[in-house]
């Protein structure tokens, strides 16, 4: 598959890289999807799952956000549950709800439905993800997969949790099946993110959302070794991985030894905090308190300078949101941001 | 009104002042209520907000747990909406819900409602409190109340929040009302936490559930100030002041700095983490991950050791959870951790 040549000169390529840019590159996470008018009519009648596995509706809401925002990076519109959905787990995403698993999983028996996951699994992702590549032409495409984790936080409990009681009393009741069942679903998760990039994808990201319910401690004993499993078997394809997660200021270093080429930093800790933390030889991405895009202009305007300052002097920095765009989230606000972003880093 | 002399020899209150304890004291957060099955019984029937305003039942209440399982400290049964509705604002709490207030603030207009709060208003929790401290002989009560950041996501929001949208829009897009707002949150709960006192409670905690969703430069900018005020307004008393918030580990210090003796950590800092970065001079508060007690019984006591571990050297050390007891745990295995917490540490 042969790149399109100005890939070479994407801004969020080069700050992944952390070579100079001609302004600072901004992408938002969950930039494709329910915040935008022109995603509710295209999905209107379609299930969510339904439209992870429709190539015109992938191609066509991944790009939406592009266009209208003029974001230096795409991110593939799915959610982390589809490589799942793709192996044959019996599993739903519920509007209003998040993703709910028919069986949960509780014991060695329940891990035989984590089968590998076969390219042809994927088939019509793969199939957006080359159609994208060619629609998006300077644009880089950013591939995503959650993390071993969260995917285990969702399979075990058997959907969203706020506290993830039955996750922790497995991970430390059963560790052997607790890394075991880790270990299925970073095979998983590799297999999944190799085919985005043998499809054209330019970076992938890691998003382990509820990362940020563990102690460092215990994600490095239970977790790490994981997520390193799966940033490792992607680090031949030559590609920046991100890595990210909610509420990790006690994570960082560790989510950066994962094997992390840019770290994707949560508005609770300052970019230049987060940069004293993990050294100098790894981008940072973010962080954009999303709330903030409710007050007025002015004070989001101030408040998105206030991330630029903080980034002053790094080596890269990718503009991001601190977490994902929120639903009720006015577009004009985020063309606003993006505008306001690419006019005061223009070198 | 003449303290127990008893208390002097508290093992809670020893370790809030930081000297020699018989044992390491423990208590628990939300120990009182939804978990216990003698809680669900006096409860059938009756309002979760009327109940608090009930001095039978908030008596009845806040000693089962200490009945149970020999706590070294009770804490005060009621809901931190309480003196706002006290005041007469218009709120309920709603089963599965939580707080939803009629008419949320929004404009300065909306501030009259945030009157004095005089002692009179809150007759029925001073009588509980009384009732309280002479049923509890020689263990001490904690009064509790919510501090103003937590209050006005609340009250801004019109109820519970995940993103607190409303509440950061107006901090930010309206900083005049916003530090109006909270000074009169902060008058209020510094009110009703000397009427806790001057009636008996032999400590207080000031929660503030949700100051996690800030970075350490906006919560020193919008919130610290009020917190302080309230802090220092008991500071005559001679209590001890806990503070505590949930996902603070960057707001540690500033929580300190408040005015606290004794600084409650969630279970993403490990205690001795949290100790350096406070310092000697305060006693620390924690921190067993709550959803560990889902865990089998020999997961959860190489837990409780790893907590105790990690306090070995601390000046003064509350054991408690990072969290509240969620509403599904098991109270005999809450009763085993009480017990193995003095085992351990009897001196």
């Amino acid at each position: 598959m042969t790149k399109d040549p100005r890939l070479a000169q994407s801004a969020f390529l080069l700050a992944c890289r952390r070579l100079p840019v001609p302004h600072t590159p901004v992408w938002f996470m969950r930039q494709a999807g329910r915040s935008l008018p022109e995603y509710r009519k295209v999905r209107a009648g379609v299930g969510m799952l339904e439209s992870c596995f429709r190539p015109d509706l992938v191609t066509e809401i991944t790009l939406q956000p592009v266009r209208r925002y003029g974001v230096d990076a795409a991110i593939f519109f799915s959610d982390i549950v589809v490589p799942l959905k793709a192996i044959g787990v019996d599993l739903d995403i519920k509007p209003g709800v998040g993703p709910v698993v028919a069986h949960p999983i509780r014991a060695v028996a329940d891990l035989a439905v984590l089968r590998d996951l076969e390219p042809t699994d994927v088939a019509p992702i793969a199939e957006a993800v080359r159609t994208l590549v060619g629609e998006l032409g300077a644009t880089p495409l950013i591939g995503f997969a959650g993390a071993p984790f969260t995917l285990a936080s969702y399979l075990v409990e058997g959907g969203p949790s706020r506290n993830h009681e039955r996750t922790k009393a497995l991970m430390y009741g059963d560790p052997e099946l607790w890394h075991a069942l880790l270990g299925r679903l970073a095979s998983i998760t590799s297999a999944f993110l190799r085919v985005q990039v043998a499809s054209g994808a330019s970076a992938v990201q890691l998003f382990d959302s509820w990362a940020g319910a563990l102690s460092e401690a215990d994600y490095r004993r239970y977790v790490l070794p994981h997520s390193t499993a799966v940033l490792d078997s992607v680090a031949d394809l030559g590609v920046p991985r991100i890595h990210f997660g909610v509420g990790t200021s006690e994570l960082l270093p560790a989510m950066l030894e994962a094997g992390a080429d840019v770290v994707g930093v949560d508005f609770r800790t300052p970019l230049r905090t987060a940069a004293a933390r993990l050294g100098a030889d790894v981008a940072l991405q973010g962080n954009l308190d999303p709330a903030v895009l409710f007050a007025p202009p002015g004070a989001v305007r101030t408040q998105v300078d206030a991330v630029l300052e903080s980034a002053r002097g790094l080596s890269g920095h990718v503009f991001n949101l601190g977490h994902g765009v929120l639903p009720e989230t006015d577009p004009d606000v985020l063309a606003a941001v993006v505008e306001q972003v690419h006019a005061a880093t223009a070198r």
